[in-house]
């Protein structure tokens, strides 16, 4: 059922781990590729940075664009021209005048374009309704609860609010039921990821707030849960996403020792 | 940019609207392609069921079985082999024992198997990118928030339950912002439907719980603005759709009689 997606991505993992061709391709022209507008901090636009790094593109393939969140740059009117709900991050590719928000559909956009072998092909109709059924349970099963978490713990925090404990409490009780679910997903035969046996886009979405989990000291949810650990294990010990995380915390410990 | 959707759209509404090849191809073996595990009054099921009447299939195609969520059925063991989350709802294929949950999964993987010409191509890559774009915004901005009034005003008073007045409000402040917001894409130039200036499946996304939202009374959130009624009123004058449409109607009356 997958083997035509696992033969590309056999194939795409030694272009990428070999000279880096998109890298190439991507420096031969004076023009970025494209210009990611994003915030730090903001778990969304962490979403799309994780696709490019692994796809091996750098910040000297494109230009990244950082909005400053708690000025409400997001709702200048430049901004509401990429993004009418007036958020990050969005892209623009300044040889055709295109862009487009939401971060799952901008990383997809990537993939596909940058041919980063983390998303199956059409021609696979099987594998392609399993990563759309993964990348709904993860977009409406476990975002929005991990992500009132995160508003609650962590961002409120930065705002001089207090978080609500019975809200932190109800998303919490929702993040463990969907993990209890999701633990006996990873146990089946022939598993591992979110959505079938090769690591995909959808495992990758889960990232940024799962990291976020563990920042606010919940991360226990995935180190209790056996193949949920396993899992993300695999995930975060991905060369390019391993690189990625590390040179954000080596950032962020310079950025608090400023202070 | 859609020039290629647009040529496919033409060329496949003139095989679905001529001698309905989708239908004599599954009427010519003996087993039904698909089981469509569903229940009567479920949103989700509805935007199955749309899917399938706009691809010309008809309840000879495939088997359609109801489940009586009243009775908890979803939860049984055989939906939970079927669905992990015990919700309807979900399809199996009987000849390969593939199986699939999520709606708006199912709906683009039937798409794609029966070419219902209401997905871009991948090949189309900003199509495509549109598409995901589209299908995010009705997901994450628009379907919680109407899927909370649809189940304060609708489902509770099959539970005999209260509404909860407080979450209605809320829910709606969030509907009616969405649509604000949803007014002036569609009045962007060469729009028309949400995901450009073709109808898609995102589109057809929306017509269950918009549906809900009219039975709830709040119909008005959609008349009271032009670009969001003219869409709407597109929506539901596909031939396809209004019959399906006037069939529950009807359906809904006699059951409604027989009380």
């Amino acid at each position: 059922m997958e083997s035509e997606f696992k033969n590309r991505v056999c194939k795409m993992s030694r272009l990428i781990n070999g000279s880096s061709p998109v890298s190439r391709l991507l420096h031969s022209s004076r023009m970025p590729g494209f210009i990611l507008y994003g915030a730090r901090g903001s778990t969304n636009t962490d979403r799309v940075r994780l696709t490019l790094a692994e796809g091996g593109l750098s910040n000297t393939d494109y230009e990244l664009v950082l909005l400053n969140l708690q000025q409400g740059e997001q709702k200048s009117k430049e901004n509401l021209a990429r993004h009418r709900w007036g958020k990050v991050p969005s892209i623009s590719v300044p040889e055709s005048g295109f862009t487009l928000f939401e971060s799952r559909a901008i990383c997809k956009f990537l993939a596909r374009k940058y041919s980063i072998p983390l998303v199956p092909p059409e021609s696979d109709l099987e594998a392609t309704a399993l990563f759309d059924q993964a990348q709904s349970i993860e977009t409406s099963y476990f975002a929005p609860a991990a992500g009132t978490i995160a508003f609650e713990k962590f961002a409120k925090k930065f705002m001089g609010l207090e978080a609500n404990e019975a809200v932190v409490s109800d998303a919490l009780q929702s993040v463990n039921s969907f993990l209890d679910i999701a633990e006996g997903l990873l146990q089946e035969p022939g598993r591992g990821y979110m959505a079938g046996s090769q690591f995909t886009l959808v495992d990758l979405f889960y990232i940024p707030l799962v990291l976020r989990l563990f920042a606010c000291g919940y991360g226990d949810v995935i180190t209790n849960r056996e193949a949920v650990n396993a899992w993300w294990n695999h995930c975060i010990s991905r060369p390019a996403i391993k690189k990625l995380l590390e040179a954000d915390k080596e950032a962020m410990a310079a950025a608090m020792a400023k202070r």
